[in-house]
């Protein structure tokens, strides 16, 4: 049994706010984050892979093709977009990192599946200073 | 003759395009940069001031007033900014590393040397692969 | 169930030594770590936190309220101190990097499970080829 | 019950293929990894050990101690070396960092059990976006 | 007048010898670099153009045209290969990381003239502790 | 004419302040530095030269050579040692980064002159958010 882990990164603009409050309230719970303007961020992505080297390769998965995959799935989604307003798996969330991390793990868990690898863990580093980490538990 | 440099970070929504294009030239201008719902970036920005070591302190410049000089002129006006929008220095540019480089050169230049240095350079990275430098030369 | 971390920086002198030992048996157990004048460390401290996303923010916990606590609770005591001298929970205790990080995590667990998160991990680089981490297990 | 890691790096040529392919089945298979004239890497490792404090040093293991075994019994063998050639507990293997991964573990298993701690986790980095970790899990 | 660098990236082998030299006397002058059976590194390359900001875009160049043209006249010839053996312009000469970013220099000259900018500067680096430098001084 | 770069660690305690001040006012003009317990950093020194390629071995010079001057006549005059107290080229200095830094290119002149190559450049971090440069200029 073996971990393996891709990084990948996108650029994009987001903001936290809720509809439902007032641009007031939204800057008390979510500070400058809430700014209607929006900001953005370099997100630099992790993505652990688990499972069993295959004797034929030494590889538990070709690189080339997680990475394939997670491009496909989530950096072209996300890569130089709004969060809030073009990704479609995260309309109707709040766009945090939390929320973001759960929302990548859903999108490439069935293709890593059928890849012959177990999606472990999805990092996500909004700057250098916080990260988020998913591993599916409920 | 000595050079101190101070590393400071904002986060920021931008978008490279012009108004006198269409969309459809903006993107084959500037890609996916243009894209109308904005992304972001977290920007890196070092600064280096140049001048002679006070016997008195062993300093060049207080790191603490030379940090909160950047911050004043540069970081409060660009965190969690929307740079194309929000900026004032910005206006009326287009909001590229190297024009944002040369605002900030411009915004910072007269309060150090009020400080007592001279600034010497505006290092600006937007990505872990590329940054701009400007030294004020013509 | 999700992890967030949140990295917190602080610069402090230390000295690894036993009263009970000679200077000599000091040098030889601790090696240049003991020398009886100090040294020091940038010092790079990463704190996880575990639980549920809360629906109303997106937020497992508000980072500027764990970087509060963080602050409050641990870098205030160490940034720019003696580990050895001025460190209320380090009294009586070698500084050596295993015995901070489970000081940290002792100064960190209660107010963390007043913020509605549980501590998981105390991660504290003293280089950048040394780490210790710790979760609490007995 | 704590973790230490200590991270060692090391620089080497390697090249993915297998003696009863073909070059272009090889090709089609590992891609560039596969040129038959070989390319390197600037490995790093990071290996963790687990264990309890000892009272009487603070440490759980001296890591002078770790890192001279590290060095002994893996960097040594890989660091200016082609790991398809020249490294013994490679030979017969694909030089995957998979396998690799699993090499150093091996290597490492018992003389760190002999030190008093028990060996965690290896993890090799290949590039700054690819890297393996192993637990000794089966 | 405005600096702007690009970050690309290779892994090659390579050996530091002199055929005319016995394989001690390539061992006492290049250490272990000269093992026959190559080593290798994940080069990281830093392009630097100067010029001026076009009005027009706000850019000194579309760093999309730098990075293809890094790609194509440098890269593609040294990623994943020997740079002994296979490199057109490493022909003939030690494969020195000095000699590697006179010759860089060399590849990209004139095609960036061709870009309308002036190559300022290849940097280097071979490991984390080593770098070059070159500014096509005679 | 290139430039080499190699880059040293050492990690030591110091102390800003000056003998002929209260505690108060060293509090006043250095802040949480001027702690009389002391405290400490990582410093990251990056030492350039510069000069011509030599063509009977590629090299500007042997970077092994390098190492060892910096390591004999700075690094372990400075490493697990207390600035202000053990280290003879900073008697009588405030052991700010700048004299630091101005100390080192001193001890570091002469014998880099007896390897055949000009010192350039010392460049020495204190924090990843500060650094120093001094290039030998009046």
């Amino acid at each position: 049994m073996i971990y393996i882990t891709r990084r990948e990164r996108f650029n994009a603009a987001h903001r936290l706010f809720r509809e439902d409050y007032s641009d007031s309230r939204n800057l008390e719970v979510f500070g400058k984050c809430s700014n209607p303007n929006w900001h953005g961020h370099n997100y630099t992505l992790f993505v652990t892979v688990k499972g069993e080297v295959d004797p034929a390769t030494g590889f538990l998965v070709n690189l080339k093709d997680l990475s394939e995959i997670i491009n496909q799935f989530v950096i072209e989604k996300l890569d130089h977009r709004n969060i809030n307003v073009e990704v479609d798996f995260m309309k109707g969330k709040l766009a945090s990192t939390e929320n973001l991390a759960i929302g990548i793990w859903n999108e490439l868990k069935t293709p890593i599946d059928q890849l012959g690898a177990a999606l472990f863990k999805v990092q996500l580093y909004e700057t250098e200073n916080n990260f988020v980490e998913y591993l599916g538990e409920e």
